[in-house]
């Protein structure tokens, strides 16, 4: 695995382009011992003619059995080490909502749950209320002012909100207030370290407040505080790589991670074609783009293989229009599997295509599949490599030493 | 990767012998997209008759996408992590020439240049003037002499020279005073920490020295340094393999890397069958053999598809010659790819083949080359875990552990 340090010393200046198109959760299992995964079940004549010209191979996200989260699975994907360069809860749900960070915000994320009159939790999430009444709850606890911070409360899904403090010093060395069970009392928040107790006041007194507000509200009376983080200060795909990157994504979770990197993020894609459409419009002016699709993911979070493959073969239809523009470099993968038969994301490899004409060895396969890629000239590999191959098969890196 | 710490407590004293036949630059590319490369285009019935009982696999000179340079390639042959045992380019530059290298040593690469009256940089190059001048510009800096320190200049080719400081206490973090542009004057020598002030003061005093000497001459007439550098100080073969090593080399870089780790160089040898010769009368008194093949690397850099190949058909004719000798373990291998489609050195893993008898799984494979090497038992592996590997397969590694 390449140190981000040595990347940034060999990488080069280029009018080279290189597309990284991410299927969430791509990887598969088969519904019966022996049969085809998803993606080798999909009909996918794209890929599969691109596949016998290309390079094939296993990206491992983590490592062997680790299962990784959306933000490590993109992580490794962007050549960052997912273990060492690890993205809090906090941030992720601000991300997810598309609440843009800045290097001074502290964010958490907030479940409204139930007390009672003793203050012992008896619902850690309040019913599961729906999301209209989470951002009516939100809209009140807006009216909560602390001096020395600005703060934003924004509504997320059912019983979840996200928290941000913003200002000078706030460190996330505090521990979560949610006990993990009920019958007790939240936590209070303390400071894990020195640097962190201003930081801890400011969460208490607003949680004070809080509960001051929701007090008489029935069933969410009070709130858990979890996963705090700050902004992780990422190195960006310009300086390490110096590449002008372009993130085309429809979903805030996604954009947010692809801003962490220092990605332009375009605004307003909500579909395939739009975000084909946007790649096209913006072809010379950036140098590498990254396209995530969503639903491949969803629909294996869903277990429904069948739709699953049905997600794979809509990417299947466009790729034709990606070669189209030429790109020097095309890489084709997921962040991770996320096989229907498990409802969940999991560790197994994930299929990945690099397309680099003329300067590829041929594997001897067949088409585009879990089973032919284990036959590929990429092998089974980091997926945190991909960045320095991709960058290598655009001509975009010098020689290590003389 | 093993760590060489561990390697030193394992390796066992034996009376079993290691050749390590390394082809520079041997890996490649197709010509045409599904075509076959050099190796597999070439007509070599030794190496694939070899192939059918021996392990084979792709070796990975630093990491995917990480082009390697000769030092790096080689230092991750002989087992040391080319990242961490990087070898500075001064360095080379006087392993290049044959240059024998002490402890007390610091290297530069000198470049004759041009300058206006103003010292401002009008040719980096000096015109690439030729060899015989440098030579001779050479010899006048040899008049050069300052209290405390030996001074060697070295002649290498065109305008580029070796410097050599010899001397107590001599650090090597000295910035370039190459500008890497015209228009502005070298740049002054600066310690980078304090352990370097004296080597500083030493180079600028040559400097100004060479500048006195040169002042008057047309087109060179000034130089500039880069590349400082100091002996590694490498592990040796010896105390870390417990291996006797002898390196059977032609060029002068390869028998000074291999210098560097502690093998016995022979020296004048002129050919491949003087190498032959050379194992065959040194067989007894050694237990590892380097067996350095330059010319592959030389025509992939040429662009010269069909001469790789026939170097590399020249390699074959002599694999009976070396089995003759039944060594123990025999590796067939590159430090890195030389594409002949690219002109230069490139990441693709190498074509690697570890033949020893009765220690080996079978390999389902039909000759040598890169496509075959996927299929190999040996796989994708790090190109450090050779010499780890032929410890084993030469009996010469003890148990980890109980």
């Amino acid at each position: 695995m390449a140190d981000l340090n040595l990347l940034r010393e060999l990488s080069l200046e280029g009018d080279t382009r290189i597309v990284m198109l991410v299927l969430d959760g791509l990887g598969g299992l088969p519904r019966e011992p022996g049969g085809p995964t998803e993606l080798e079940f999909a009909r996918t004549p794209n890929l599969d003619r691109l596949a016998a010209e290309s390079m094939l191979g296993l990206s491992i996200p983590i490592g062997n059995g680790l299962t990784p989260g959306s933000g490590p699975g993109h992580m490794a994907l962007f050549g960052y080490d997912p273990v060492r360069f690890l993205i809090g809860r906090g941030v992720l749900e601000a991300l997810g909502i598309g609440f843009a960070l800045t290097p001074a915000d502290l964010a958490a994320r907030g479940n409204f749950c139930t007390v009672d009159a003793e203050m012992r939790i008896t619902d850690r999430r309040a019913g599961r209320i729906p999301t209209a009444t989470c951002a009516e709850l939100v809209e009140k606890l807006r009216a909560i002012r602390l001096e020395g911070v600005e703060i934003f409360v924004e509504p997320v899904q059912d019983y979840r909100f996200a928290l941000i403090f913003r200002g000078p010093g706030l460190s996330a060395r505090l521990n979560e207030t949610d006990p993990q069970k009920t019958g007790v009392p939240p936590l209070p928040v303390a400071a894990q370290a020195e640097e962190a107790r201003r930081a801890a006041e400011i969460a208490n007194r607003w949680i004070a407040a809080a509960r001051e507000i929701l007090k008489a509200e029935r069933p969410a009376n009070m709130v858990t505080l979890r996963g705090w983080a700050t902004e992780p200060g990422l190195p960006r795909f310009d300086e390490v790589y110096k590449l002008k990157a372009q993130a085309l994504a429809v979903y805030p979770m996604y954009k947010g991670l692809a801003m962490l990197v220092g990605m332009n993020v375009l605004q307003g894609l909500r579909r395939l074609e739009d975000q084909l459409e946007a790649l096209r419009a913006n072809w010379t002016s950036y140098d590498f783009f990254f396209i995530h699709y969503k639903y491949t993911d969803s629909r294996g979070e869903d277990g429904n293989f069948e739709a699953k493959a049905a997600e794979i073969e809509k990417v299947d239809a466009v790729i034709p229009q990606i070669l189209a523009l030429k790109p020097d470099v095309l890489i084709v993968t997921g962040d991770h599997s996320t096989p229907a038969a498990w409802k969940a994301h999991s560790w197994h490899p994930v299929p990945t295509l690099i397309h680099a004409p003329g300067r590829s060895r041929r594997n001897a396969v067949t088409g585009f599949g879990e089973t032919e890629c284990l036959k590929g000239v990429l092998g089974q590999f980091p997926a945190v490599d991909l960045m320095p191959m991709a960058l290598a098969f655009a001509g975009r890196m010098a020689k290590f030493g003389a």
